[in-house]
């Protein structure tokens, strides 16, 4: 065995032992007390992007994180790190997620993989393992985009900085912005020392539930993300005029919902012509004055588009573009609020984390992802990959959602070893 | 001349004489005070029932009530009453209408006929006559149903006492009781005694905006209402499964509002099916979660359904009920909130305000109602009638309601006349 062979060896020994002080109960323990704030009443947590449960969140993992001996840093975007130290001051591999959910959302989806990140770096010090590179455990703000829109906040602008100032400007709809969200994100943790956005990373890894019925769930498989589909977000504007519904014709209505309704309609008939990727959906529809007995004089929707294919999202996004103008009376205008075109993950982390699913003889499905992520954010700038566990039903953006515990320790141990591997990499 | 054509002569003249002192500027200048509370910022009237800016325009009321040297009272249903002494203790003549609006309405729809009523006892004052049956001015609590369901509350509870139990429980969108709110409207008017629901009354008369397009606006043509269509209220609640937008594909989607939109489509086709007398509104739609990029799991509408006819309604809405079950993967239930058959007044009442309009030289034309009013739960109690003023395009349930002063003041004089006479009637 050469000097190198051996340090491959010892390298990967090392990986492997960190994988092996993965604690099953010590992470859903953590899961279940990142999922207390902004749990339901009933079941499911509703934790919507720096809110005061957001931020209750964040805290516990900032006390955590520094009881471990990480150092908690974070940037503009208000997204947090926690920095495990390496043997040297390279650039770090970065681990993690998002903490927001949607209004009415489960436990897992994004938490998930910060408490992951978080048990990576519990290995680690239970190891008393020292890697070359630090290990950094992210949150990244607003992933979800529902109560700021658009998503991926966080990520977007730590990956290109020059986005921060538009999305200051995005207004929740009680009329805060998030730049005001931010303001008293930085009051709230002035103990916590800002770094700069952008800085360069070694290699980003996620955890996340899969949110789809593609993974195996009785089977335990694990999924490697080698590809995002895209995804665009429109909003559209229905003018009407609002009267009295038991007085007015038909011939003289101008009911914005029942434009909405043609609207909706076109909408889905795009989705029943048969193309199994194109996803489309109206996941809200706002309708005012909103009264039993007034005729609607305004609508407002959403419609998510997604397909793997940008050529595709082109032409769905000129047949939706194509529903502006008189519809039954009223206007209707379009304006694209988001865009995220498909991506493909680098190869040699795809590679990686297949190789590493053997290595620890957990089944594994090499799988397109039809949610977007942080990591389709980090893409940009580092070599990024992403590990699914599955999700019971298929079911995410939902209180039901769920993964075996079992599943959630595998994709940790998957995100362990690969995380070490690529901390120990030569390079700068 | 006999002695009973002698007083005949006289009455009508009494009647004449108040007519002729109905001040139009007096009467348009309350209507703007009124309009002041809730006045929206830009343009329009938002006085949902018995919020703060209700009780204020009812405490502007009772204050000008008495100052006009008239008798304020209240009933267990929220119900006011402005009581210009007669000659003896007969049974009332009632004039009035409602405070309360839509959400972003304008300022005529009830308020008209409260400020119609005051400015006939005004003129009553102004004259020094004093009818044979005390003459009082009603102010009826949640006519438009649109904070509590169903509309017209008041009057109803009125009319048929036993009502107003279940109407209690009624909730707004806030979780508030229409029992707790009439709590704090009696908290708040202890100094205005109660009298009891169902008093005996000799006539109502209520002048209101026709809210449509038959009356000819240029013309100054008032309406004489002899019937009100029949309107029903459903309430439609469609239980999906809420799910990732980018993961979850067409044939395993249950989106609440995918099926919410099908049950709108139906509807739509039943009203385009060419019974120009039919009337059918969605007005409100609320989506659960109600985010860009969940899936709906949960949808609830309203339907407005109208008709002159009791079969024809019988029909649509047996169709409607048929919507419920299965649709497009989700679970639609259908009930029903709010029936009130289609009713005919009092001929005598038709009569007389059809006499009066001629002896005034108005334009006038008999008329069915689109809309319902609290006139129609007083027609069950005593020979009741309607004036509409014409509505400028038509428009109701809008901030740009509008309908020109100089017919306000019409209707009023109308109003008055016919009021004076009923007032003077023989009888007990």
């Amino acid at each position: 065995m050469t000097e190198g062979e051996g340090l491959a060896a010892r390298r990967r020994a090392q990986g492997e032992e960190v994988a092996s002080a993965v604690d099953a109960a010590r992470l859903l323990s953590l899961v279940d007390e990142v999922s207390s704030q902004g749990a339901l009443p009933d079941k499911g947590v509703e934790r919507l992007a720096l809110t005061e449960s957001d931020l209750a969140a964040r805290r516990l993992l900032v006390d955590l994180a520094r009881s471990l001996g990480a150092t908690p840093f974070r940037d503009a975007a208000g997204n947090f790190f926690f920095r495990w130290r390496g043997q040297a001051d390279l650039k770090p591999v970065v681990i993690g997620s998002h903490l927001d959910t949607q209004p009415q959302a489960g436990p897992l989806d994004g938490a998930l993989g910060v408490c992951s990140g978080i048990e990576t770096m519990r290995a680690l010090t239970t190891t008393g393992i020292q890697t070359r590179r630090p290990i950094e455990v992210a949150i990244w703000t607003n992933e979800e985009g529902c109560r700021f829109a658009p998503g991926t906040m966080g990520s977007a602008a730590f990956a290109d900085p020059g986005l921060l100032e538009s999305f200051k400007a995005s207004r929740d709809e009680h009329g805060v912005s998030f730049g005001e969200a931010l303001g008293a994100l930085d009051s709230s943790f002035q103990d916590v020392p800002l770094r700069e956005l952008c800085r360069p990373l070694s290699a980003f890894l996620e955890v996340h539930v899969e949110g789809g019925s593609v993974l195996d769930v009785n089977a335990g498989q694990l999924g490697v993300v080698d590809r995002v589909q895209g995804a665009r977000w429109f909003q559209a504007r229905i003018i009407g005029q609002s009267a009295h519904p038991g007085t007015t014709q038909l011939s003289r209505k101008h009911d914005a919902l029942m434009a909405a309704v043609e609207v909706a309609s076109r909408l889905y008939e795009l989705l029943r012509e048969g193309d199994e990727h194109l996803r489309l959906t109206v996941g809200r529809m706002r309708v005012e004055p909103g009264s039993i007995n007034v005729i609607p004089g305004k609508v407002e929707l959403s419609i998510d588009l997604r397909h793997p294919d940008s050529a595709v999202l082109d032409s769905v996004e000129a047949l939706i573009s194509a529903m502006a103008g008189p519809v039954v009376g009223c206007d209707v205008t379009l304006e694209r609020t988001m865009l995220a075109e498909p991506i493909e993950f680098d190869n040699r982390i795809v590679d990686l984390l297949e190789r590493n699913s053997q290595r620890l003889g957990l089944p594994c499905r090499t799988l397109a992802s039809g949610s977007f992520h942080d990591a389709v954010r980090l893409a940009r700038l580092c070599p990024t990959g992403m590990i699914f566990v599955p999700s019971i039903g298929g079911l995410s953006h939902n209180p039901e959602e769920w993964t075996p515990p079992r599943d959630m320790a595998a994709a940790t141990r998957l995100l362990a070893l690969t995380a070490v591997e690529l901390a120990d990499q030569d390079g700068n």
